[in-house]
């Protein structure tokens, strides 16, 4: 088993790929350009995704699942990004789990109610980073992996 | 200019390809099959849009912008169907024009708050089709196309 663990977004898509003995294949982040129309971040984000795959060819796939408290622009922009996530991950024949971030937290550190910190301590930990690199969005991929594996 | 008219939703999808001289190549809706999992039905409304680009081959596409009072399950699915409609457009490097329902009910009818008989009587009207068929979701669909026509 080889999955993707992908934190969702239309601004910045935090992304990584580990096996199931939880060594770490690669992570990042795919950022689209604040500059460009919607529907050109949506292609980037489509494109950039489908070089993952193709590049660290997963076979599962685990997305944290968002929930949103108000129907804000975001949100919506958000859930229009999600779309167009599931679509490559089925145009590539890769199944997904959706998890919350509560079962994400509770699989990583123990606790439902977890905090960034106790998060990213217990992802460099999980996965022997010493010095852990990139921005909260790819840690966030990390433990949404792990999240599948500890799971499944 | 020939224009695709799109009514979004991740279960059905009114879609009509008029001219700018109102008149109307095609109409109908895609419908996804509700037994099967929601990214088969997003990947099946993909592949129907991308059918129908291919055959009408529009210029332009007009889509009625959803707003949504609460955060709901349904709101967030079909804004996952939107961000997929949206980049199938790109894939076929269709620019897109968005409308509210009240845009949409005031190019057509002249008034915002039009109902849906004033809608559909309104569409007959100003397409010359006798006998409207088939669901409600292809009739907005034309209403949506004909509003773009009518404001550009």
């Amino acid at each position: 088993m080889r999955v993707l663990g992908i934190d969702p977004g239309y601004d910045i898509v935090g992304w990584s790929v580990i096996d199931d003995s939880l060594r770490v294949l690669n992570y990042g982040v795919i950022k689209t350009d604040p500059e460009k129309s919607f529907e050109d971040r949506l292609l980037y984000l489509h494109r950039g995704l489908s070089s993952i795959i193709e590049e660290y060819e997963p076979t599962v796939a685990s997305i944290e699942k968002l929930f949103f408290q108000k129907n804000t622009t975001t949100a919506l922009k958000v859930a229009n990004a999600i779309g167009v996530i599931l679509l490559t991950l089925k145009l590539n024949e890769i199944p997904f789990h959706e998890y919350t971030p509560t079962q994400v937290k509770q699989a990583v550190t123990g606790f439902g109610k977890a905090d960034k910190k106790q998060m990213e301590f217990m992802v460099s930990k999980i996965f022997k980073i010493k010095h852990f690199q990139g921005p909260d969005d790819s840690a966030d991929a990390l433990a949404i992996a792990a999240c599948h594996c500890i799971r499944s």
